[in-house]
C-alpha cells in the first residue's frame, strides 16, 4: 500500500529533529501543508526561513484539529502535557498523533484512556540527531539509512502502518517493540553513554591543571569524542535521565560493578585478567560489527 | 636548524604506528636506510610490503650500533627491557633511543643510570592512531597535524632538538612537558575514556536481551563511538593501564565521584540540579572548542 497524499501535518517543536523532518517531507512531497507550532518565534522564524515549515503559530488552538497527523517534536516531558491540550480540541477520530522523544514510558495510564475513541497514538523514536539544536541546524537527510523505533499501543492499526511508511519514505529502517524493549535499549546504547560523556567533560574540567588548552589539545586519544557527544542540549538530556530513571540507574548499576572490578584488577596488578577481559570486550564489538553487516529481520 | 640527512634509522616494532613513522620517514627522505625490527615475521612481510622498512631482522644484535636513532614502537610493558638489551650494544654516545609509549613514567632510575654516557634517550608520545593494529593499517599521513609530546630527561639537549625536528618534518606539533604532567593529562583525555568504553561494551554484553543485534542497530545514540574506542588493541592497553595506574586511578575516582554525584541527583529527581550541571559542562565544553581554536603557544 502506498502512502496518499497527506494535507496538513502539524510539527509541534520544529527544532533539529522537528525541522529536519519538515525539510524530508517537503523533498518527498508528502504532504500539501506543514504547519510549525513553537513557543520560541526566533526557532519558528528559522524553520520558515529553511522552508520546513509553511505556516508559524505560536498558540495551540482549535487550528490543529485541520491536521491529520501531528508530530510532537519538543524535550521528552513537554510530550504528555502536550497530548492532554491537543486531544479534546480533535474532532477526527483518525488525526494520528506521534512523537519523537528518545523515551517511550512518557504516557500515563490517564492519558491513553483519555485519547481511546477520540484519536490515534503512534510513539516513536527516530534515533537520529546531531550535538547541535534548533532549526537552524536541520537537513533533509538526518534521517536517512537510521532507525526509527516505534512502539504502539495496540498491534496492526492503520495508523501505525501511516506513521511506519512516512519515516520509510524518508529513508528510515523501521522497527516495532513494546516501550519497555525500547527503554532498555537506549539505557544502553545511548542515554548512559550520555550520561557518561557528560560527567567525564566535568571531571577533566575539575581536575587542577596548569594548561587547560592542553586538555583539548591532546583530547585525539579518545576524549574528543566523549566531548561531543557530552556537549547535547541540557534540556532534552535532563529529561531523557529523569524519564527513563529506572532502566537508566539499572544500567549505570551494571556498568559502575564493571569499572570497580576491572578497577580493582589494576589495583591487584592481574595483569593477565586485564588482558583477557579488553580482549573478551573486542570480541564481543567484533561481532557486533559482524552482526551490524547483515540485513536486520 | 635544518635536519640533517640521517644513514640509518631502527624501527623496533613496525606496527601501526612504527610503520606509519616508517612511510613518513619515507615520503621526507629524513632517513637513507630504514631497518624493522619485530619476533613477528608476518608483521615484519607487510612493512616490507608496503615499503616503511627497507630491511627485516627478527633478532636484537650488535648491526642495531649501525642506526644513528633507534624508535621503540611496542607495548610499552617492552620499552623498558629493550632499551636495556639495546644500551649494551651501541658503540655511538650520540646514538638516540626514543619511544611511542602512550606512558612516559616507564623507565626506572637503573635504566636511567645505566643510559647516561652511553646514549641519548628521548622518551616521546605521538598522540595518533586508530583502532587498527599493525603494518597492514599504516598510512604516511597518521601523524598530519596532529601533537607529539616529549618528556626529555634534561633540558636543551642536540638530541632533544634532532627528535623534535623529525616528527616536525612528518607534520606534528611538538609540545614538551615532565613526565608527570603527561600522565596525568593523558589519563583524563585518554586514558580513563578507553577503560570506559572497553567496560561499556562488556556490560551490554552482559545483560540479557532478546535480540543483541538491536544492540548495534540502535547505537548511533553514542554507542557506536565508544564500541570503536573499545575495540583497541587489548595488549597496548592493558599495558597502558598497569603503568599509568597512579594517574588513572585517581582520574577514575574523581570521575567515580562525579557520576554517584548525578546519580544521586536522578534517583531524588533534582531535575533543576541536573540540568545545572549538564549545561555547565556543554560551557565547558565550548571554551575547550573555543581554546582549540587558538593557536597553542
Amino acid at each position: 500500500m502506498l502512502l496518499k497524499k497527506i494535507n496538513e501535518i502539524t510539527i509541534i517543536g520544529p527544532g533539529l529533529i522537528g525541522s529536519s523532518l519538515g525539510l524530508a517531507l517537503k523533498e518527498k512531497g508528502i504532504s500539501k501543508k506543514i504547519v510549525g507550532l513553537d513557543k520560541s518565534k526566533s526557532n519558528l522564524n528559522d524553520a520558515i526561513k529553511n522552508r520546513s515549515i509553511d505556516e508559524q503559530r505560536t498558540k495551540l488552538d482549535e487550528r490543529i484539529s485541520n491536521s491529520e497527523i501531528i508530530f510532537i517534536c519538543t524535550p521528552v516531558s513537554q510530550i504528555e502535557p502536550l497530548v492532554q491540550k491537543i486531544v479534546p480540541l480533535i474532532t477526527d477520530k483518525k488525526t494520528i498523533i506521534t512523537d519523537v522523544g528518545s523515551v517511550k514510558k512518557c504516557f500515563s495510564q490517564q492519558t491513553i484512556k483519555m485519547i481511546k475513541g477520540k484519536c490515534k497514538l503512534i510513539p516513536g523514536h527516530p534515533i537520529a540527531g546531531t550535538e547541535f539544536s534548533g532549526a537552524k541546524n536541520a537537513k533533509p537527510d538526518l534521517f536517512k539509512k537510521k532507525w526509527c523505533i516505534l512502539t504502539p499501543l495496540t498491534k496492526n492499526d492503520n495508523s501505525l502502518s501511516v506513521v511506519k511508511k512516512i519515516w520509510e519514505a524518508i529513508g528510515m529502517n523501521v522497527s516495532t517493540m513494546t516501550i519497555d524493549e525500547h527503554d532498555k535499549i537506549m539505557s544502553i546504547t545511548s542515554h548512559l553513554p550520555h550520561l557518561i560523556a557528560f560527567t567525564i567533560v566535568g571531571t577533566a574540567f575539575g581536575i587542577d591543571f596548569k594548561r587547560k588548552r592542553d586538555l583539548i589539545n591532546f583530547s585525539a586519544g579518545g576524549f574528543k569524542d566523549f566531548t561531543r557527544i557530552g556537549s547535547s542540549d541540557p534540556k532534552m538530556w535532563t529529561d531523557i535521565f529523569i524519564k527513563n530513571k529506572k532502566h537508566l540507574l539499572k544500567t549505570l548499576e551494571n556498568f559502575l560493578k564493571d569499572i570497580n572490578k576491572i578497577k580493582k584488577l589494576i589495583v591487584d596488578d592481574e595483569v593477565n585478567k586485564i588482558f583477557s577481559y579488553l580482549k573478551r570486550n573486542k570480541k564481543i564489538r567484533k561481532s557486533i560489527v559482524q552482526l551490524s553487516n547483515l540485513k536486520r529481520n
